[in-house]
């Protein structure tokens, strides 16, 4: 194996596969990145068993050479080292050749690295994925649906399944859901050629995470290919491989209320900021719970109080509040969380009791839904 | 106590003496900060007994008012939710009232905070200082001096004192030197209006990192007051106390080679990158050992070694090299910190063999000298 390579266009395919490296991997050979050339380019592979993902610099684009190929081949190297050594050396023309079987070396202006590889035959194969279930979301539609979700997932393992964000196609729309059993956040989005089948998912909450790092802000579609045990999301010259979570999903549609007592209508962000001040005195005596109450008037009040530090007390204006009035108490984490899912717009609360989940939407748009349940402290 | 302030002054002032607060204090009274309001203005004081910090709003600048007082009075508020409660609050008008003896409001806009103080009384006095001993350098000049010495104090316990930069006036100089006995790092400065006193005091190198970030980078004269046990630092509204470290400060002067045999001139940013890179692979196994080899020619070779990981050789132009061929090894990492400390202008480095310490110098400028050990390697 032998060519050339500028080298800000490896640094950048670097930094996509690296996020698929883990520094704790028990598997040897994934500490590494496997690294194929051809007459067509460069491949980059990276993998922690649980993500895979794999990059690809074409050997021309738009007419600029991007990789000289001297003679093809492939070689695994330390993903630590390999990434720093790339970053700092001191030219942007760099030459990687492998002689003497697995002796590497990296060359840049006056420096030469000389690294041990390993084979590249012992580094495990691409997981297999049918190509038939497949469909295309823009790429920054599916970082808002990300982002928009993945949060709400559980971090206990004490049921993995949680752990992740529940994916169902059905009726030509998908429905991404993902809880902790204490809140959820469900969005629905409507797809374009959309598949005719059923197919429900769960996606690991890390993978998603991972994932919205390496998308670009762009209309640009990524497609997205599903199999039982394995999704497949395609961006530009990136292939993501997650595995996905066994087990079945709960049906969480009968914990969203179907009647509401309160509804109250507000800035979020101001509401956001309201929180945020009052969980200063709730964070670490009593579990971050802040008290909401809406007796009259067009203000609600947001408090909190430990008694070993001191109390807050504050009056937020609403748009409107309709219904019964309302005392009820929650995690200011949840809440501020599901505040920022939907983003300083106009929202709606609907609340069904002091005791009974509420839900928050935009005023402006029912694509998503943020469930909270409450604490009891009253 | 009872007082009105522009949130964005209370702001800056508490983030200078929230860095005298430490989150690990021991003496409880110590987590908080003491207010003490009057006519004249607000004063805020942090300490963690080594450092302490003081800080005054004036009631009045440039005809402009900044606090209206009410009522006069102090108070001990817990640090770490006092400055995130100010910094949170919705409005830039802030009232702070203590009533019920220690009971504090903290009100903005709609937003009332309640926390309980502690009595001022209880808060440590001020460090005792006499004002005979004094002069005073600008902030941006003090800043480059604590800068160019304070990397290289000794972080190990062992020997307390070197945990210190040696401060010395002598002859209308101020010389300070630091060294954790593998390297040194001396700084010299010609004083306007020097005392004619000797001086000869140990300041922690924390303190200085800590006065470090609170110094603005103006010309703006600091005062600075030296006693037996203490040095104050006095920037504009800020007073800095540190404590100063016991014991006799090693002579130092001895260790500085006085013949060289081989002098070597190379611009010092070049050099940087170049050891930055031959210590990728020196880092674990090694200790962070670079090789540095000069045999004729007017290049030098960087290189390192890692049997497990593999080796890195570069050569370096260099604009002069006079004397014997060389060849020594030394720590990567040292010789970083130093090259940093004189920033990229060209420098001269003078060895007098491979087992003896040798210096770098800027080639333009005397005032500062870098001393490294070598390492035994060949």
């Amino acid at each position: 194996m032998k060519f050339e390579i500028a080298r800000d266009r490896l640094i950048d395919a670097l930094s996509d596969v690296m996020k698929a490296v883990s520094s704790k991997a028990t598997v040897q050979i994934l500490t590494g990145i496997k690294l194929e050339v051809d007459d067509e380019g460069l491949y980059l592979t990276g993998s922690d068993s649980d993500i895979t993902i794999r990059t690809f610099v074409p050997a021309e684009e738009d007419g600029e050479q991007l990789i000289r190929t001297a003679r093809g081949g492939s070689i695994v190297l330390q993903a630590k080292y390999f990434s720093e050594i790339v970053r700092k050396l001191p030219t942007n023309e760099v030459e990687i050749e492998v002689s003497n079987h697995l002796q590497t070396h990296i060359r840049s202006g006056k420096s030469e690295f000389h690294l041990i590889g390993s084979d590249a035959d012992d580094y495990p194969l691409l997981p297999e994925i049918d190509d038939d279930r497949h469909f295309a979301i823009p790429g920054d539609l599916l970082k808002t649906i990300i982002r928009e979700t993945v949060f709400a997932v559980s971090t206990s393992e004490s049921r993995p399944v949680l752990t992740g964000v529940h994916w169902q196609v059905k009726d030509g729309e998908l429905v991404c859901v993902a809880t902790d059993s204490h809140r959820l956040a469900r969005r629905k989005t409507r797809l374009e050629n959309a598949p005719e089948d059923e197919y429900s998912i769960v996606i690991p909450g890390k993978s998603l995470q991972e994932l919205n790092k390496i998308l670009a802000d762009s209309g640009d579609p990524v497609g997205i290919t599903m199999s039982n045990k394995q999704v497949l999301f395609r961006a530009g010259h990136v292939l993501f491989y997650s595995r996905l979570l066994e087990g079945n999903y709960p049906d969480t549609s009968r914990l969203i209320p179907s009647e509401y007592k309160t509804d109250i209508t507000v800035n979020g962000r101001t509401l956001l900021q309201s929180i945020d001040r009052a969980s200063l005195l709730a964070r670490e005596e009593r579990n971050n719970v802040v008290r909401f109450m809406a007796e009259g008037g067009n203000t609600v009040e947001i408090s909190s109080n430990s008694p070993e530090i001191g109390k807050v007390e504050e009056l937020v204006e609403t748009s409107s509040i309709e219904g019964e009035d309302l005392k009820i108490s929650f995690s200011a984490k949840y809440m501020m969380d599901a505040l920022r899912a939907i983003e300083g717009q106009d929202i709606v609360i609907r609340f069904s009791g002091s005791m009974r989940p509420f839900v928050l939407k935009s005023v402006e748009d029912d694509t998503l839904l943020q469930l909270i349940l409450p604490v009891r402290t009253y």
